[in-house]
């Protein structure tokens, strides 16, 4: 039995915009999840985050266990009363981290064993202790299955031994977590760039069965093309009544790609790490403050916005500021980014429900990206 | 004619709590200024700034005119449209820095020349450019004058030429800024810690005639007593009608004391400095919040003050967001900081308002500083 309800209001091609409801909190889909790594989305408060429109925001498992640890955090009343987030949040189960951040790390058919970047103690993390991490001690609302995430490119045989350590953690995660009416369980589909193994991968996750499916193992080098290729069979795969979620994705035209192929949510650090190094998002594509000819520029970034680091302030002013290494550059422009992914995510519900997201497509592809960084 | 009202509606000993009425808004005194370096306090948008209860924040002559320069700040408007500040906002001369930052600084009679900490590029500041900066370029409310501060000790013989040589360019500074009746020209007591120099740099500014008088050359390193006894006869020799202005002024302690012997405005970096080093100021003194001992803290740092970040975050998460380098740690010190200086300097004009200052002085003294930070 699903824990959260979700309801596909309208369907536009393979797209489809509804409602995820959560006892923290309804999320319409397509959602953007802002990355609030160490229960912080960097350079913000929550309240900024809430006025972008965001409804659900992301934490990270690994880092959350290393500092200030799942257990202090639960002594602390759990993430949402530690980091001041009301509404809903998912946690990674750590299976990308490990493989991306971490050194030194081992992994078994028990746990993936890895060693902390910030003071080099070792640490295990099995399916079990991800679970108890994510749904006992941190509270996280949707709680991600641990999973094996390889690099790109891999062998097929690299891929499908990944693929079938993750569905056998699923099924460990799944046991340990149980039934919870108030929390949701995701399964993460891996099988890299090949359908075959995305098809074994996506069976086995719903043999299991799962409250939602993600799309994990892309994002991770091969490519906007070569991805667009993967979620043209993949969200497919996967259950048309649960939610799908593309992990770790992407820029704003891959959002809309894959939107338009039946994902229904994402996450990605791109619009809060691009601000914090002088990179606006605008809807022509992305633009480096930096550059000398802001410098003069009287406009604000984008004045339909209705936030304030978008509206408010000046070109020339954002340039000073990142120029000058000011603090609050870096909290305008993460601020504006992830409003700019916020009424992206707006823009295609409100066009897949008015049935007109080809068009939406089409324009923001010939609209952007116009400029380069 | 002095160019701004200013209203003194209370007595308490020699302090006084009144009101100085700017065409950008009234500012209660005592007040105190967030320093606002390169049009930015540093780490906060305008807006938290203005909800800790500030009503005029400082620029920084040198800072802005090397970068993004005073002329750019002209074109796109003047330092208010450029920052987003609303409200009054004085700027300092440059004397003080370019001391205190710039290398190669020298000093003549017709003007100070230094490198920029920048590149390395050479600048005058004689007083008319000064004034040409901040008074038209930039669009300063509260225009000081220019002033050579020396460094502490000086010899009497050093103090007295800086002092005669301050005077000389505060007349050049009034005749360049004629007369105004939207901006205020402010001049600056100088004189080291030597009685009689103080009181020729006084005699010599009333004769020129400003608007305000500022008390500069101090928190130079003379530390808290040696700065209490030149307070003891320093503000007694400016004009009783008009605001004084003690320059880069200090911990909570020495607001205290200055406000109690009639000294109506300050201005320092240490809120936001020490914010951004991860200290915080509370009633009983600067705790860091680096210490162990906030690890598991659940506490706001002050839930009566009305600042999201001191009322809404417990000083465990705090703790994690310094240790954790997060950007946040620093924008939530920062807000707490000056809040924190705000709420003092409404104490103190309620104090001095109900004839209490002796009593609330008493007090603080007894309850900080309590603890090392």
């Amino acid at each position: 039995m699903a824990a959260f309800p979700f309801e596909i209001r309208a369907r536009d091609g393979a797209a489809r915009a509804g409602v995820l409801k959560t006892p923290r909190g309804d999320i319409e889909t397509p959602a953007f999840m802002p990355v609030g790594t160490a229960a912080t989305v960097k350079a913000l408060t929550m309240d900024q985050v809430r006025a972008t429109g965001a409804q659900i925001i992301l934490g990270n498992t690994v880092h959350l266990m290393l500092r200030p640890t799942a257990e202090r955090i639960a002594r602390l009343g759990g993430v949402h009363r530690f980091s001041g987030w009301t509404g809903p949040m998912l946690t990674d189960s750590g299976g990308f981290q490990v493989m991306s951040l971490a050194a030194l790390t081992k992994v078994t058919e028990e746990a993936a064993t890895f060693a902390s970047p910030i003071d080099g103690s070792r640490h295990v993390l099995s399916p079990e202790r991800s679970i108890e991490i994510q749904a006992d001690l941190l509270g996280s609302d949707i709680v991600m299955q641990l999973d094996e995430c390889v690099a790109f490119p891999a062998s097929k045989e690299r891929a499908e031994e990944a693929l079938r350590l993750s569905a056998r953690w699923g099924a460990r995660c799944k046991a340990a977590f149980g039934e919870r009416e108030d929390q949701a369980l995701f399964g993460i589909q891996q099988g890299s760039t090949i359908r075959a193994l995305r098809r074994e991968s996506a069976d086995r996750l719903i043999e299991i069965g799962f409250d939602g499916y993600a799309i994990g193992g892309l994002a991770v080098g091969e490519g906007h093309e070569a991805m667009c290729e993967v979620l043209d069979y993949a969200p497919g795969m996967l259950p048309v009544h649960r939610p799908r979620y593309l992990m770790g994705v992407g820029k704003p035209v891959d959002l809309v790609e894959a939107v338009s192929r039946g994902v229904d949510m994402f996450d990605c650090v791109l619009p809060t790490r691009a601000g914090r190094h002088g990179q606006a998002w605008t809807r022509r594509g992305p633009v480096n403050l930096k550059n000398a000819r802001f410098a003069e520029d009287d406009e604000p970034l984008d004045a339909t916005l209705d936030c304030p680091a978008s509206r408010d302030y000046s070109r020339a002013y954002l340039h000073h500021l990142i120029k000058s290494g000011e603090i609050l550059g870096q909290v305008l422009l993460s601020w504006h980014n992830l409003a700019v992914y916020q009424a992206l995510m707006r823009d295609l519900r409100a066009a897949i429900a008015e049935g007109r997201l080809a068009e939406f497509r089409k324009s923001f592809a010939d609209d952007g990206p116009a400029e380069a960084a």
